[in-house]
């Protein structure tokens, strides 16, 4: 039996929970620890079977109990709160992104070197039913040889500004998980970027120094050309769409819905439009990839995302924001 | 060059015209005969390549010159012309019902045996895409032994009642096309047919002793059961789709529209509707069949549908009529 | 909390257990009683909260403290423990068939009144994702009044013979949840029932004195007609659609399947086929149905599937029966 | 009755002959012109009804009877032959692309100025029911503003080396219809091009100075970003997919296929591959153009494409050529 602490009872954090205590057998909570914890949310995660809540995070990195953590908070936390517990020996599930700047990235890395411990990135939709079926596909070779990539990513609604505005900007917060997902697909690193943005869901988006439209290409290192087109606002719900192209064929994914059903009617034929709200969509995704983790630990084998694979996506974003401030192709080496 | 006399120039008559003047190369119409011929319809043929045109259909049957002749007049007059076109030792393609009177048929039978005479009976659907295709698999073996086959036949809007009275009922002037599709797509012909119908459409079509909503179970000879539903009236346009369930798989074909486009939206995605005029459904359908006709009697082979598969859906339809009088499940060699 | 017993360890035993267990907050299992209980189903009871395990279902029947029982033990059992756990004042959960003999159903409906009693009787395809969207735009009255209703249920693979032999017969084992299903898409009750029905899957089926194969005609009392087919294995997996068809359209469903993915190579454009066995294409329903019975008794309201919603598809399946062994279509009212 | 001269009877004059002969009511075909006209091909052009061929295309520009030329010869001589049949005063329309070189096609439009002469540029998929669909959901404003326009053409087989090396290369050859499709969704221009490209299909097709595989985004002079996908060889058929993205919705348009059989079994769900050969795909959008083309002249109207429509692609293409050179987004007006 593994035992948890979680690092931040929000909105993440509280999925985590929920996955761990309905559907991860090898797994328990100990603790819960939370700035902001209030008695509901301390009651809420004790009906999850949380064995004890706090507000003090470093009450988890100092028990000897606790085998392994997962960092929920707020992003600029994740560096060093990763450190303090791989320094405390516990094994590490990290949400996305590990932080924006890559230095900080690199110090993990180096705090790894040569420890036991499993260190897990958040990128949950490599755990998604379709996206695992379109790599799959790919990774059996039944498409042949990929040669173009595509990736549609838009959201249903764009944040609020604030939220925009500590971001890190679009490319390091949304695109982020489109540029794992090239890597994940190609089954490569990419080499160069290519952004074509723009600002045209909402103006404030752009007084903010931020774009909200985009369309990205990528040159991967296998060859493949991977393109990957965003919007913040897509009036439909959330969409989340993968085809590849291959010497021998094309693996395509759609959208899930709430249900199949259809209505013919004198408008024509209409079905229900995508899930709209992605904790929805990928409920049972953020369940597996937590699975995972705690595999990963009982088996001792390395975890599907570790900490090069936090890396990769973020010097992705940072040559994006770069190709998009100097309208050229810049090359993954120029960030490194 | 087959020289070919066309009686009846009404809206099937025309798409025949059409169909040979653009689409078949080993035929020219000599002569249309329509009694209500008048100078535009006149003028359009001429246009259509058309030689020549009267009122009179005898002109046609004594005309040494002409080789086949398609009989697209009204339903009554299908027999008598057959037998005069039989004996002038002319090729006849006849619309279908050849007869309602099970009597009739069968003097055309006879009238044909020992005769070189082609006769091919018009249920196009047998030569439509879609059909075609799901029919193709069933024979190449892909679903093995059918076991279930259900058709779906509904009209866009019930015709009129002047019409419905003169029509022999549904089952004779719709469904007729469905028994003869599980004829087609079972490769057999039916043992036992069994009715549940209704009158929800229009009063009025109900006052005229008809019905205008049915589910039609048919027990086939190869052991098959199968099913049809009808309705003379579906809001959403003309729906002809089929599927054969068997052994080893299912082969399912849907309805065409007007084109792929899918709207997204917040009210869901919404593709068009089928398509909703028989002759823009089976227009191309329509021209293979004539085709076929021209192409049996250039190749001097069988025609794919001959007088025996014009008498097997009367005999279908009349016991699907007394079924529905009886209310219970009649064999079809009660009716013979 | 509604403290519950379940009676029955087996497969649906165990996928309530897990439903209540993860997602039913309202609800504890106190016990669960199986006669052949072991020390492995015990342990994974354990597992999954379950406070005690025993052999003896009477120990939940004389348990003040339980407030609900489940009946999942076998067919013959589920009467004579409603009739005990309604004696008990207990609540009760009870899988379907509640039994094959109409008067003992009545028994259950007769001890249930004038008592608080809350009574589910266990048709988990109402609950289903799929099965609610297509009941739910009839009932708001998006395809106007219904006039055709297809349902289409195909098992994947038959059943062992030993347990075709005691199953009832296809019509009260499979097709039972069928005429539920016509009867929730309908909003009313059948008021006649035809079948043509074959054994064309495995001849030890025919020998066992059932069929494998069936299309069943349904006159629903609203006038619309409902079909149903049937077939004991379809090759490609489980197949669980629905069609109804109204005056101003139709509402469909189609399969669920793991993925959306579709491989586009020479061969075609190939999908997943629909999800295989039952308890995975069902699994969000069950948990459903059961949230569903807690909910009632914790808000004190109906359930949605009371003791008479047991009995009409018994109803139904009787009158199945008797058409098939008569071949003829037989009311509803010669069987009560 | 517009009188036709045809230049050129190879596959698309071919084409052109069969739509004009078959459903173009108000043309006939005086004269087709080919240097190698041969028995065979003057033989079926009088089938089609052509009253007159010739070696020499110098007798239709002289032929005072004729009102209009279709110029289906090879590229280099469109512009010239453009140039002699303006001169002569006869309507033109001519086939894809004008010319290569930008200063050439501004001649032909410099000819045009001041005449009465109907000019047309022959972008066959303007025509297309799926393209026309996907356009007037846009230009009906029912996707809202444009934001993103993501074109896939893909072509089934590459073409022999011999005509790689002459077709001006991929991006004036093949993507030239993408760049004309993006004008058209978008409803505007386009300001720069970003390519990014490889040979990844035919190494011979490198050795050829050429590409076969590429990623183009367009930045449209409305704000919306395109981006085409290409490549010259896709196992599964001809891929012409569409879709644009905006601010109230999506509108999007997949392939046609043969049939819509679906094959279920043990392996998958199978539909039919897209259609493979573009004559099959677009045979009804090229009649429909040649259609528009007589219309135009009949009713004296403008063309749906004029010559600024056929210089505008070859701009794009130039430019897409510069950006793959020079590795870096490419302005349009750096091209004029």
């Amino acid at each position: 039996m593994v035992k948890v602490g979680i690092i931040g009872a929000g909105r993440i954090g509280k999925v985590h929970i929920t996955s761990i205590s309905t559907r991860v057998r090898d797994a328990v909570i100990k603790t819960v620890a939370d700035p902001f914890m209030d008695e509901e949310t301390a009651a809420w995660a004790k009906g999850m079977g949380v064995q004890h809540t706090t507000k003090d995070y470093e009450e988890i990195i100092r028990d000897p109990e606790i085998d392994a953590v997962l960092i929920c908070s707020s992003t600029d936390t994740h560096s060093p709160i990763s450190l303090e517990a791989i320094r405390a020996g516990k094994h590490v599930f990290c949400e996305k992104p590990i932080d924006h700047d890559v230095e900080k990235i690199k110090e993990v890395a180096a705090a790894l070197e040569g420890t036991k411990v499993k260190y897990q990135v958040g990128f949950n939709r490599r755990f998604d039913h379709n996206f695992e079926a379109v790599q799959r596909a790919v990774a059996e070779g039944r498409i042949g040889r990929p040669e173009i990539i595509k990736i549609t990513s838009r959201d249903p609604e764009p944040p609020g500004i604030d939220y925009v505005k500590v971001s890190g900007g679009m490319f390091l917060d949304m695109t982020i998980h489109d540029f794992d997902m090239a890597r994940f697909l190609a089954g490569c690193d990419a080499e160069e970027v290519y952004v074509q943005a723009a600002n045209l869901v909402d103006p404030k988006i752009g007084e903010a120094g931020d774009v909200d439209t985009a369309v990205i290409t990528l040159q991967m290192e296998n060859g493949a050309i991977a393109v990957i087109d965003n919007c913040r606002k897509a009036v439909y719900g959330y969409d989340q769409r993968a085809e590849v192209f291959g010497s021998e064929g094309m693996a395509a994914i759609g959208n899930d819905s709430q249900s199949s059903v259809q209505i013919s009617n004198s408008d024509g034929v209409t079905g229900e439009k995508p899930l709209f709200f992605f904790l929805e969509r990928y409920m049972d995704a953020y369940g597996k990839e937590i699975a995972a983790f705690i595999d990963a630990i009982v088996n001792d084998t390395e975890t599907p995302l570790g900490v090069m694979d936090g890396l990769k996506p973020v010097l992705m974003g940072l040559a994006a924001k770069k190709s998009w401030e100097e309208h050229r192709p810049v090359k993954i080496s120029e960030i490194m």
